[in-house]
Parts: structure tokens; C-alpha cells; sequence
């Protein structure tokens, strides 16, 4: 059916699949949905990418605007000779892909919006998800690693290039003798916390892990050291927790969930003396995200709908 | 001499003293200045100033916006019953006092601005100092404790409350075995580096110190994990490290600052790969305020700028 509403186009650019998505600005249901594996080759998926969305122009209407959130490290900066590419990763055939590039050639015309995943993801649980109605939150994704988004006054923080928050330096809990599995930083915040250290530090994958297992309480406690370092140093109005390792295997997500939140408040010890941190409120303050697997394609087509000046 | 450019009035209240200055837009050159001791009669004090500036204005000519920097906790929610004043502070006379009330009684018909003292020297340092032409950066102050504002796109982060970045929990370095000075956290990175930390370390006051003591050779390490926490969450384009603690007594702020840089290079360990950070750009990377002590009250000055829409 032809929308008489404008559409958006997104394209969430994954380690292991793209997912590309056509949808309008009212809610986070999309029109059209499609799934390509991320292969060696970013010239042929990005045809195939295209192909898609000329399809789907056809069946929906000329879309108006396209977004792509992608695994990075990204060139954000649009005064760059290599804005829109992929700059360092280690991602065979992807180092120094350009991304935009082959989207400005097949749509000339119309506004393309650019940025992280988790930038993406970020601004799709700000418009539809978690975090509806706030300018100021935190959104992070933990699993095979840990990355984070800083959205403040409505948009995401690039700063010099764009937030690393996973590799934030971590206090040892109680004689922990761990030494952490970050190949750089040993004992960050990722080298505790992300699936492979669990997996690092109990020997199994944490989804084998027994719910009493006393890993489950360290990882707990960790992550609580950095959701409340993000809390001192950006004050935002809710943290977002993503990924697999918050699903917490046989723990269960509202059993996780709970001890974060208990573990923040004992770290925080009433310093921040505010109801959404020390009281009920941390209910809403350390939540889980609400798009589930679409929030990074719902992402990309807020940043298309960004990039148009619509929203 | 009475000015054909606007004039603006800025307050710093700081915890032993109040600076009142008028200045213009065009530079960090006050017109006039003035200071009081911060006494236990917000009420008194704020008279004196309302008189200090009618008498500047006889002087100057109309004062187009007065901005306030103060020490906080502070209530920033504009929509807020209680916005403009200091909130749960232990200072003697000072919990709930109204700081706006007065101003806007006595200046009715200018723009008021208000933040905390960190964000207010932040913006100054933006304005006319060691951030000129940065829009995303940090301003840090380590001294009896330690306060950080973040400047994104432009503005100070607010959120929630606003940052408390001293607050951060800190590692363990080398089997350090001191318990830390934060009545509160213990290990935070003020229990570790602001001055009463270091003088409950060392048994003596910071400036006491010899140049080679290794209390000095701790602190910058986890001052350099802090600085790298701020860099992994924010991604500021600079790091301003304010405050009396980085003029380090016998061995020197050139020196320290060397020493600051040397660590967070090797905790970063090349994880964000930007000259910025990684080369010699490190040097312009975490830099000395420009304005030293006239930060505060040139804040306050930006702020009222910033109120009345003319920057």
C-alpha cells in the first residue's frame, strides 16, 4: 500500500547481518523488512542494499529520507575526505568500505543520515522505545562486547570521535584475582563484563552458568561500578541496558535486572540524593530496552528521519 | 567610562567568597571588580552585591544580563519551584537559600543565568580560554574536592541533576593499600586525588611534598585513569584540568602535567587511535586553565551572556 505519509529508510549495518527496513515517522512498525549476512564483500551487499530499497519505492513510495547505523570505528566527521566509511576494523573486507558512498549514487536526492550502532540504537529506544519523552539518557549494549550511547539534549555525543564507554578502567571487588579479558586494558569495564569474559572467568558460556552461580553477583556488582560511573559523569535521566549478557541466561532477565539495581544504589550510597536513583525510582532508572532485536533498524531510520529535519 | 557595548555582570559563589565583575562580550577584560567573604547571611550578602551592582551600573551604564556561578548542590529545573537556589547544602546558613529571588527582585527586567560554579568556569574557559572554539570539552577542578562540567555541543551537560564526575570509582593500582578519603565512596577519584586525599596519603599537605615523593607519581596515575574515563564516555575534543591540586607545590604543574600526560597515554594503550590522544597532540589534549583564578567569575559573565541571547 502506498503511504500518504512521508517514509524512511533504514539500514542497520551489523558484524553478522544488514538489516534494511522502510518505515514511517509515527510508530516503530515497519513497512517493509528485509535481512542480507554480512558478507566480505560491502560493494555487492551494498547493490544488494539498494536493489532492495528500489523495490521497495515501488510497493511504498519514494522514500524520503535513508539512515544507516553501522558497526564502526566510523569516519563521522562530515567535513572528512572520508566521511561515511568504516576506518579501522579489523572485519575482513570492511576496513575503509565506504558506506555512504554507494547510497549517495543510487539517491542522489534525498538526505542520508550516518552514525555508530549503538548511536542508531540509542536514538530508535529515544523516539519509540525506553526511553520515550527524554533528552538526556544513556543507552548501552552488552555482549560480545560493550559499547554506549551518551544522547544529551536530544542527540548522541561524537565529541572527537564517538564514546568508548565499554574500556572504562574498573575497581577490583573484594580480592577478585580475575585479571580481566580485554586484549588491551585487561580489567575494563568490556573485560569484565562483556559474554566472553564471563565466559573467561567461569569457564562456560554464561548462559550454562547455574542462576546462583557467584559469577552472576561479580558481574552484577561490575556492572553496577559502571552504570554509576555514567550516572556521576553525565547525570542522565535513565540508563538503557542492552545486549545478550542482560538476558542473563538462566538467571533471567528480571532477576538481573534486580540486582543491578540494588548493587547501583548500595554503590551509589545516597550521594545523589534524587527519587530516581534512591528510591522507586531505579525501577526506571536502569531499565531494559523496550524494540528489543529491532532497535537498531529502528535507529537508522530515526537518523533518516533526522537527517530530512523531520523529526 | 560608560560602554556603547553591552555590559554583563557575573557572580562566582564560591564557598569563602563571592567575585562580582561586569565585562563586556569582547573579551576577559573586566570593567569592574569586586569580592566578599562568603558569610553564614546569604540574604546580607546578596544586598551587598545588588548594591555593588547599582553602583556599577551608575558607573558603566545598564547591565544587559547578570549571570551567577555558584557552589552547589544546586535546583538548575527551571521548572522548578525552587529553581535558583542552593539545595542540600552542609554550609551554614546556606541550605535552600534563594540566590535568583534576590537578583530578580533588584534587576527585574534583565535576563538571570545560573549553574553550578564547574559549569560556569567551564564556559568561561570555552569562551576566552584554554577551550576557544571547542564545542565539546571538560573542564575538571581538583582542589579541597573535585567537580567536573561537561560542555556538549556547546552547552554544560545538566540531565538528571548534574555530573558529579569526582565521584567515580576508581582501580587499584600496584597493590595500593590506602583506604581512601571520600567519607562517602572510600576510593572515588576525590579520595584519591583532591588534596585532603593526598595530605591523609602523605601525612602532610600536598605542597609539602618533595618533587619525587611517589605519593605524586599516584595521584597522576589515577588522575590518569580518570581523565581516560571521561575520554572513554565523552570523547571531548580537551580535558582542562583546573583547581590548586594540578599546581602540584614543589614539583610543579609543568611537571605534573608531563607526568598526567605520560599515563594516560600508557592506559590508553592505543585503544583510541587519534593523534589527538596518542601523539604529540596529547600536549594540547589535557591542558591548564587560561584564566586561572578569574575562570569563576568570567563564567558567570558567560553566563549572563548566554541568558540574554547574545552569543
Amino acid at each position: 500500500m502506498r503511504q500518504t505519509t512521508p517514509i524512511f529508510g533504514g539500514i542497520e549495518s551489523g558484524g553478522t547481518k544488514v538489516v534494511c527496513a522502510v518505515g514511517d515517522a509515527r510508530s516503530a512498525t515497519m513497512l517493509a523488512r528485509a535481512q542480507f549476512p554480512t558478507c566480505d564483500d560491502p560493494r555487492a551487499l551494498l547493490a544488494a542494499v539498494v536493489a532492495w530499497f528500489k523495490e521497495a519505492e515501488r510497493s511504498h513510495g519514494p522514500i524520503a529520507a535513508l539512515g544507516v547505523a553501522s558497526f564502526g570505528p566510523l569516519d563521522l566527521d562530515e567535513r572528512s575526505p572520508t566521511y561515511g566509511r568504516v576506518t579501522t576494523t579489523p572485519k575482513r573486507g570492511w576496513r575503509n568500505a565506504d558506506i555512504l558512498g554507494p547510497l549517495r549514487a543510487a539517491f542522489p536526492a534525498i538526505p542520508l543520515g550516518f552514525d555508530t550502532d549503538v548511536n542508531g540504537a540509542a536514538l530508535g529506544e529515544g523516539r519509540w522505545g525506553a526511553a520515550r519523552g527524554l533528552d538526556d539518557f544513556i543507552y548501552v549494549t552488552v555482549g560480545t562486547g560493550i559499547g554506549g550511547a551518551a544522547v544529551v539534549r536530544g542527540a548522541p555525543v561524537h565529541g572527537l570521535v564517538h564514546p568508548e564507554m565499554g574500556h572504562i578502567p574498573m575497581p577490583v571487588l573484594d580480592g577478585d584475582t580475575f585479571a580481566g579479558a580485554c586484549a588491551i586494558h585487561g580489567r575494563c569495564w568490556e573485560g569484565l563484563c562483556a559474554g566472553p569474559a564471563i565466559h573467561a572467568r567461569a569457564g562456560r558460556p554464561a548462559e550454562e552458568l547455574a542462576p546462583d552461580d557467584p559469577a552472576w553477583d561479580l558481574v552484577a556488582r561490575y556492572m553496577a561500578h559502571a552504570l554509576l560511573t555514567l550516572t556521576y559523569v553525565l547525570s542522565p535521566r535513565r540508563i538503557i541496558v542492552g545486549g545478550s549478557v542482560r538476558k542473563a541466561g538462566q538467571l533471567g532477565e528480571a532477576a538481573f535486572f534486580a540486582s543491578l539495581r540494588r548493587h547501583v544504589v548500595a554503590a551509589n550510597a545516597g550521594y545523589i540524593a534524587s527519587a530516581a536513583i534512591d528510591g522507586v525510582g531505579i525501577d526506571s532508572y536502569i531499565v531494559p530496552p523496550a524494540l528489543g532485536d529491532d532497535a537498531g533498524v529502528c535507529g537508522a531510520i530515526a537518523l533518516a528521519q533526522n537527517a530530512s529535519g523531520s523529526f
